[in-house]
């Protein structure tokens, strides 16, 4: 291939217009096409199987077992759906001419990891689906969906041979349902989700400061203080829908602390006597059970007692993180226990870490009887733990490997906060097992996964979707695809094509924040309102808690900054354009730049963005004044025109071939160091790209 | 299921009846049937795919690619044998109905260790194979052949999808053609063998102290003081040949020990003046190169210059075992240079090390310069080696562990010695990475795989074959397969079926020691040799050495040792039966024993074989007289039938519920004892066995 051509391909690519796309792969997967996760082998045909108004099954498997019907049926609808066609229905059929079949072994345990192995084949005459258990059929089904399309009338499923089989056994994501009440729908929809990917555990964080969120018939004020709640029922409805797509639910009940909603309904469990309420803030309070009284722990084995049979899986997360251990220091009474008790140390000062392994073990001693295993945070990891109990860690990488080293299963969570808001290839280049991990084979046997979390201070129900896809998936992918599998461009190309899948599936994350725009351009030009929000991000990590704006529970989640997304799709592909024409500028000599088509295109790519978000600021200030909930942006907005106008002179300069002078760089530099300033705790994602704009 | 149900299945299991041996199976491969290597998954269906008068494949690859057509065709012909249908041909059809269809998607590089992983699917209405390269491919067909099976006038193949790749990558066999020369022929069917359990490297160990087995043009004594040798042809035949196969071909010329071959074409090499002939003996000489002259690198230089362009492989080995410096120590001049040059210790001994360090890295500089990384034994360890130098591991597993720390890719030989004589399951649960490795992850991905090593001192190239197989086949499941795959009793089940296939190659591991028995018996009673034989080993280790019998190259490899099997069968499956009746005796109640048919039947089996090993002496004793090479053997004989007296009288009495005197039993013990005594270089393999008989 000529210099030009694949000049000229590379920049296609950058363009993300498909043609050239595979010639950037870098990794050793030849063809990753429509699949997200990437599978382990994937043989692709040149011929396709074309769908019929008819979709029979058939299912080759254990006698009398159904557990895969409702999904098979589920899927079936989805299939009609998107080809418009109600007829369609999942027709099951013992033997003869099947659209698909389905031969499997036996029904594969969820609570033993077990193998998800499958191996799955389109070919003109039918579709053939085939795995040791249950679970394999399940994860088959989802690469099935995505292999779907569509050209002209005709809806087909591309021609492949594909074998597959995850790198590690626990994939998780996390909901946090005490910050802010996720309702069953939400949960089911996003477990729907969680199946598309492959992810199989939702470990649903179910009591904080703020709430308790599950009915107890024993305690009810556990419950009633937090308000909303999921009723038992509905707790068995989502673990029995869970459990169809393969997906384990471990429950979360964190304590000793992040227990605030517990002493407001039963307040002699403090350390300190005082009277609580439900947390109304989002600070982390370091307020904690007391560890030293015998009714703390009759109390905690009823409620073990009540929930643990609620949850099949044989683990059960206690939390156990963040408590500093303050309210305990501060009791005379607690002080005076762990004198008698030996939790001083010799200083005289509370060996808290042991006095919380004390209560980690009193604890123990319930899950036990309750036949579960523990999971818990990096700071239960201590003597005395069993060597059963499962380490989380989202504190650092070391934990992960600490636990393991003392002989724990563990799980990474550090480095997959998706509530942080960093982009999407952090969290996928982030791998729990590196090649360079100092672990021997046994040890990191024990790295069973990792888990994506979503923590809900700054999520509601409305929201939530769009907080954690599609940017879960990248995650997803990490901890099925093989560690080879980290071509960044590539998994942005498919990121996009999961998302608009997930839309099939009725998430919101598209949807919600429109809908948001909507409402804030209050039937105005809400097209403004879009263009300013594309290229808004939240402030990352935690700075949302400390920008002059203080959140409580009941703080609406309807600004800007709440539509506007993690990460912003339209400043990536800006910066990959820029990426692009720093390359192209080394490339190309001098003489021959932008002469060629496809160069052309990627100057006018960027000259057209930067033009609409130059403009954007004058449309929209008619609707700034509007209202408080638009105008505390106004200064991004401006801020985007002047920092676009810079880009647009430079890419002038870059066509003509003159150089900026000294002065006008140095202007321009200040100019977008002003634009870092956040409004509203959201910030411009374009800033970092334009500066190296203007740097060429 | 019942207790008793249970535990007849558990004595017909031992009975190696296999109905219900699956019962037994302990490892999470639900059903490995007919395989070996077990692949990753296999979903069996319950019908089959017949065989018809034809044979059609279609080929489905890239462009213009035939090289899957030999050996597709020999698959073909190979069909043909097995179903006596001479009109069976493979017809390579471009579309419509093929028997078999292959997609595979690029040609594999061997020399990149390139993807094996491939998905086979038979269904009733054809096969398909699909891979992502030719090499898939190839490992694919072996999988196939071994799923053929005849029943009444039926040949046909088991429905089942399979998706499998393998563990290691480099998963060896080393064939020495120095110490017995081993013609075109033999290395062929080798090749044919390893290709029919995956393995994918020949270690071709082609010269040594007796002879450099391939031809010189440039320097042609080389090769005409050892006798036999290849011709540069029939080397490029074999490299072609193995090609085919998918497997590499890496040549060892063993440097600077074992060479005295070279010596005597090239006394001025010697480190010790003298006149050389090729070695007459099997000893370890420590006879090596001169590493302090110029002349002996040119002629290196001329060697490799000439090798290494008949091996395409970018790998080439070159030794460096066994040399204990003595030569260099003794020559003068060697220890005048020493000195000179900084090889002498503080104490003015030798730094044999450092020494045969600078001589490997002068040899590197030639291997380098042809284009070649090199491959030697754990003695090149040492600074100055650099990384893409690959370390074979033979002294020790510490070896392998101590290479991949120091950044070297490794391959583990250590415990897969197979002159050794140790049985197939000692190699088979030798496992090159064992969870407690204490390797990092990037280290153990240095642990290329393995290589089982056929030494050939007391191997000639009629009986090589027996010594080989099938026990290398247990070292090729265990690099290719699960490390949770090793299930003892289903290995050597599986063992028995893969010997027959690769008589069904033509491999002569079966039929030769019988042809040398039938020598033996000079036209008489044949039946009773074969059965003595069959419970006698060659002696373990390197005892073979020094059992006052003294072996040179050109000593005949005929007598009843070199018939005897390096695993006896009857001994083994005799051992199973006597565990099985220990385990017997522990789970049934004394009132109750041997009233159930198939304790009754264990009974019988172990009285039965007893009384054929007691009567065979008599029979065997009018052939014993009638040679040196059948006479050495007579004390084993009468042995077998002293101590199998012994062992149907324990029989007896455990019928009877009588135990043994404490006098009886310190006889019978004694006897045990005096049968342990090796004759002709052979031991009788059931002495352990009858002593746990005795002792039960």
């Amino acid at each position: 291939m000529s210099v030009s051509l694949r000049l000229s391909c590379f920049l296609l690519a950058l363009l993300l217009l498909n043609p050239c796309s595979r010639l950037t792969a870098q990794n050793p997967v030849a063809d990753t096409r429509v699949l997200l996760p990437v599978p382990s082998m994937a043989q692709w045909g040149t011929s396709r199987f074309v769908l019929k108004d008819h979709w029979r099954v058939q299912l080759q498997g254990p006698k009398a077992d159904s557990a895969l019907r409702p999904t098979l049926t589920q899927f079936g609808a989805w299939l009609g759906q998107q080809t418009n066609d109600k007829r369609l229905r999942t027709e099951f059929v013992g033997s003869g001419a099947a659209d698909l079949t389905i031969y499997y072994g036996r029904l594969g345990q969820l609570d033993l990891l077990d193998e998800e192995m499958y191996s799955l084949r389109v070919t003109p005459m039918g579709i053939s689906l085939s795995a040791n258990t249950h679970l394999g059929v399940l994860r088959g089904l989802a690469t099935l969906r995505q292999l779907l399309s569509t050209d002209k009338k005709e809806h087909m499923f591309a021609e492949v041979d594909i074998a597959d089989s995850p790198r590690f056994k626990w994939r998780g994501l996390l909901i946090d349902a005490a910050r802010h009440f996720m309702p069953v729908a939400v949960i089911k929809r996003n477990l729907d989700a969680m199946a598309a990917v492959k992810l199989n555990v939702l470990h649903w964080h179910l009591s904080d400061d703020q709430a308790f969120r599950v009915e107890s018939k024993v305690l009810p004020r556990l419950h009633q203080v937090g308000g909303q709640y999921y009723t038992q029922a509905q707790v068995r409805e989502i673990v029995r829908y869970a459990a169809q797509h393969g997906i384990r639910v471990i429950p979360e009940f964190d304590m000793p602390g992040h227990t605030t909603s517990w002493l407001a309904a039963y307040p002699e469990l403090a350390s300190i006597d005082s009277t609580y309420g439900p947390a109304q803030t989002w600070r982390t309070l370091n307020i904690a059970l007391d560890p030293t009284k015998e009714t703390t722990y009759q109390l905690i084995d009823k409620v073990l007692a009540e929930m643990t049979p609620l949850f099949p899986d044989p683990y059960f997360h206690i939390g156990g993180d963040e408590n500093d251990g303050r309210q305990w220091r501060r009791s005379p009474r607690i002080m005076a226990w762990s004198k008698e008790n030996g939790f001083l140390k010799a200083n005289g000062q509370l060996d808290k870490h042991g006095l919380q392994t004390y209560f980690n073990r009193r604890i123990l001693q319930f899950v036990t009887k309750y036949h579960k295993k523990m999971v818990g945070w990096d700071e239960i990891l201590g003597p005395g733990l069993p060597e059963d109990a499962v380490i989380q860690s989202w504190r650092g990488r070391k934990g992960l490997y600490d636990a393991v080293k003392q002989g724990h299963a563990a799980l990474l969570s550090n480095g997959y906060y998706l509530d942080l808001n960093y982009s999407a290839a952090t969290y996928y280049l982030n791998d729990p097992l590196p090649a360079d991990a100092p672990l021997t084979a046994s040890q990191q046997g024990m790295v069973l996964g990792g888990e994506a979390t979503m923590w809900a201070e700054f999520a509601d129900s409305v929201i939530i979707d769009s907080r954690i896809w599609p940017r879960a998936a990248a995650v997803a992918e990490r901890l099925w695809s093989a560690t080879y599998v980290r071509d960044v461009p590539d998994m942005y190309r498919r990121l996009a094509l999961v998302s608009a899948e997930l839309e099939t599936l009725g998430l919101q994350h598209r949807q919600a924040p429109e809908q948001l725009l909507a409402r804030l351009a209050g039937g105005r030009d809400v097209a403004a309102v879009r263009t300013l929000a594309g290229v808004l991000e939240p402030v990352k990590e935690y700075k949302r808690h400390f920008q002059g704006f203080t959140y409580t529970p009941s703080t609406p989640l309807t600004r800007l900054v709440d539509a506007a997304p993690a990460e912003s799709e339209a400043a990536r592909q800006f910066g990959v354009a820029v990426d692009g024409l720093a390359e192209y500028l080394k490339m190309a000599p001098a003489t021959e730049r932008f002469k060629g088509a496809s160069s052309k295109s990627l100057l006018s790519f960027l000259n057209a963005q930067l033009r609409t978000w130059q403009t954007n600021d004058q449309r929209l200030q008619p609707l700034l004044v509007q209202g408080a909930n638009l105008w505390e942006y106004a200064p991004l907005s401006t801020q985007l025109r002047l920092i676009s106008a810079l880009g647009l002179e430079r890419l002038q300069m870059l066509e003509k071939g003159t150089a900026p002078s000294a002065a006008w760089q140095a202007a321009a530099l200040k100019q977008l160091d002003a634009a870092k300033a956040p409004a509203g705790q959201a910030e411009l994602a374009v800033v970092g790209h334009l500066r190296k704009l203007i740097s060429l």
